[in-house]
């Protein structure tokens, strides 16, 4: 299938008999899916219109600041209005970009069996990220650190439901300037999923894009050809897009990578109270990204994103999982249908423990999610208090409901065999359906088995030491922890890198961008 | 607006004086609520087709054992089969029943306010209900009492989430037979809304509707042709229905009261392994009840009803939020359209305290009956060990999931005014919405207020005690049972109905039926 084999001619032996078992040692049906659900609006058409065109209008008449010169001139060259920092983008030059941003968009991965396709109806989950701090039962909360981000990979990898790699805890262990090596490193030795770039100025992002390459045997051609990195650019709202994340959007554009441009509006602070003016916000950010990327170069991989949610009016803390987060969620899903792109939304918890707020928080944003037909839902296991802690308990438990959300995409059948009037007039009344050959035929494999909930009586319960299910899934990840084996590429991917890792680490390393 | 003013004349003043502030003490926007989404399909017209046929043929040619001669009369009399136990219920019965019953019913309440229409496209939710024990963190897991259920029934009253009354906590330390005094009189007390009558045979039954009326004032006229009374029908899968069921469901339609008859039917234990075997059956009992009720008095109101999901294959205990659940939902609500009579769903949750999988169980089960579109959704709240018990910090964090979906029941407007392009373009590029006019003209209602959520960051939280949600909820409810005021008409109805109470527990009391 893969026809990239140049570069990293060491390790090819090892890798042609590796690739012949290349595929998930857990073997479940989640991946890939699709929505089983119809979108749902809260908007008419005429409001999404309105939204529509007065992001044009902001992006027209308001401008946005955009702090890379390179940027500017890239918008300048395409015949926008620069004033300063500010960036005037007429409408014009918006449906261009929307006309030649791709709408399906295939994500590669060392392992094909994990490729994803990146398009409208397809449902991909990744797990809660971008995280500063871990927590679990038996270690406590911490600063992320590199064993963390490395566990939550392993995780990550573990679980076919959880469809790409996201950065879920920092390691802040490893100095920003060599951190994106060993990121890359251990993506690549724990997992064959669709990576995660940060997008944290060119020396690093162009570094992490040359690992993969030597890792993967990948021509610069086939490299470029193939959306082998996905990136996340949140814009700093309102109306800003700093060094950074600017760069980010032109670097993975022209390295043929996908982009995810996502405001983050959180309505009443950094974005309007309402989920119209958010959303007009957000509208406004994500069409000034896309169309960098389109300028950067034509037909670059990117998507829509939109991660609106609303303050706490009281503590202006961010709240997640809230009814004004869903509705959101919910006018982001039109928006992005209103001008055919797949999008990212995002679920999330505010709770600051593995507890039934957090169970609630982010079991109601998943649903946003569904209804809004999100293609990628970021966060969807392992968030706590707002995005600043990975929780491993929370994650086994967002992980269920990822399954069970899965279990979904299986419709069940109503044909003859199914109904199985047979069987019915086999039962007495009164009498039950252990033994007859319809559920004999059908046992194994008719209900979904959970990975943690537990569904023993009280008293069972009890006598299995009366465990919460918090309690049950720190048993749970430390059993995956354990249990866990690198993927068929791993060692060597990792090998793979290791000499061009030492040299540039030898040479300083890759300070971040401003 | 009320009519009926016969009856308990020495209470009459005091009445007059009291409905002038009828009205609910808690004064939010839940009710009575619409389904904001659209229902969702797991099964094609042809298969629904298929289930339905399949159900009229069990009907006709497999027949249900029917304990009760009396119900087997009425059906013989309506030109039904009857061998033994077992009647032969024909098709054509069943659509003229289909064609009489009603598909709009007003459920009629002590406070006018808390009135409902019962009909598709409403949403209504009821709490947990049946549970033989009671649970919370300051007393623990225990039998229920009377003071038990008069809490639950005080909670209930306060959310206007929860529409309609059920029996949260069976109060196992009032004998049975004097059980439905106490429980007729408590929810007379301690709320206005539409009330549970449980189908114990027809002593029970019949003094339970006398009771209303004398706390209500209802002549009989006046009680029989509105809907003071629901109950839940049960039959016992598979095609079976006991002797106080039936003698509920002739009851019930007879005195104009209404009977939501709910097959419990489990896929792989009491009805087959498959979604559309468990619905096949689901829907036939279903249907063999209306049936009964129509026959008993045509035109009657009665509601389709569905609580099917599967068992854990290993345990063979009950599961509830499974996927297979939440299929079953969707299909029960394809058929409740079919026959386009309103319909009963429940959410439900196996485990055994108030943790994450109970959160994750409860939400999945309640968002498939919104996507179901469930009339009502009964146990939407405070439901643990399927059943076994109800939880008062279960109930809480529950309610909070209810007002979230409420909230969703209102659309956010998209117009300039809610858009607000003056206050993006007031606000400077990385500045901030909290002073701008659209945000303070906003601001105090914007959004939602948790009940028991905490929006606070990880130190804030810490310095409040590192309270769970189910802690936090534990102060919620004694707040709320410290709170708590009867309804206007709590006392006199109570008073109404005492003498009557005395007399007939010197007389005995009533026996349940067997």
């Amino acid at each position: 299938m893969r026809q990239e084999t140049t570069g990293c001619k060491s390790t090819k032996r090892r890798r042609r008999s590796s690739s012949s078992d290349a595929k998930p040692v857990r073997m479940t049906r989640y991946s890939p899916l699709r929505h089983p659900f119809a979108p749902q609006k809260v908007f008419s058409e005429d409001e999404i219109n309105n939204i529509h065109n007065t992001a044009l209008r902001v992006l027209q008449e308001l401008g946005l600041k955009i702090l890379l010169p390179q940027a500017r001139k890239i918008f300048a060259a395409a015949g926008a209005r620069v004033v300063d920092q500010l960036v005037f983008i007429g409408s014009d030059m918006v449906q261009a970009a929307l006309q030649s941003a791709p709408a399906s968009i295939r994500l590669r991965a060392a392992n094909p069996v994990r490729e994803q396709v990146y398009e409208e109806g397809a449902m991909l989950f990744s797990a809660g990220s971008g995280c500063p701090n871990a927590n679990d039962l038996i270690r406590g909360r911490r600063a992320g650190s590199l064993r963390d981000y490395e566990e939550a990979l392993k995780l990550v990898q573990s679980f076919d439901v959880i469809h790409k790699l996201g950065p879920c805890v920092e390691p802040q262990d490893i100095p920003i300037h060599l951190r994106h090596y060993e990121m890359m490193r251990a993506q690549l030795e724990f997992s064959d999923k669709p990576m995660f770039v940060y997008a944290r100025g060119s020396a690093q992002v162009l570094e992490s894009f040359e690992l993969i390459q030597r890792a993967l045997n990948l021509s610069d051609e086939a490299f470029k050809n193939g959306v082998w990195a996905t990136t996340i650019i949140n814009t700093n709202s309102p109306r800003m897009l700093d060094r950074p994340m600017a760069q980010g959007i032109i670097d993975f554009a022209r390295a043929g990578q996908m982009s995810i441009i996502t405001p983050f509006c959180l309505a009443g602070a950094m974005a309007p109270i309402t989920v119209a003016g958010a959303l007009t916000l957000q509208h406004a950010e994500a069409l000034a990204g896309i169309t960098l990327a389109q300028l950067a170069r034509k037909g670059a991989p990117v998507s829509y994103g939109g991660f609106s949610s609303n303050v706490d009016m009281k503590s202006g803390a961010p709240a997640f999982g809230t009814p004004e987060h869903v509705k959101m969620q919910l006018g982001g899903g039109q928006l992005a249908r209103h001008i055919s792109l797949p999008w990212r939304a995002a679920t999330g918890a505010a709770s600051n423990v593995p507890d039934m707020q957090a169970a609630n928080e982010t079991q109601m944003a998943m649903w946003g999610a569904l209804m809004a037909n999100a293609t990628l839902t970021v966060h969807a296991a392992g968030w706590l208090e707002g995005g600043l802690t990975f929780g491993y308990e929370k994650f086994i438990n967002d992980v269920e409901v990822l399954q069970m959300l899965a279990e979904l995409c299986v419709k069940p059948q109503g044909n003859d065999a199914e109904i199985g009037f047979e069987a019915l007039a086999d039962v007495e009344p009164g009498g039950h359906f252990f033994a007859t050959q319809h559920t004999m035929d059908r046992y194994k494999n008719a209900f979904y088995t959970p990975l943690v909930s537990d569904l023993g009586n009280f008293g069972t319960w009890q006598e299995g030491g009366a465990k919460t299910s918090t309690q049950r899934a720190s048993v749970v990840w430390q059993q995956v922890l354990a249990d866990f084996k690198r993927p068929p590429t791993g060692a060597e991917a990792a090998a793979c890198v290791q000499s061009f890792i030492a040299e540039r680490k030898a040479a300083g390393g890759a300070p971040p961008m401003d």
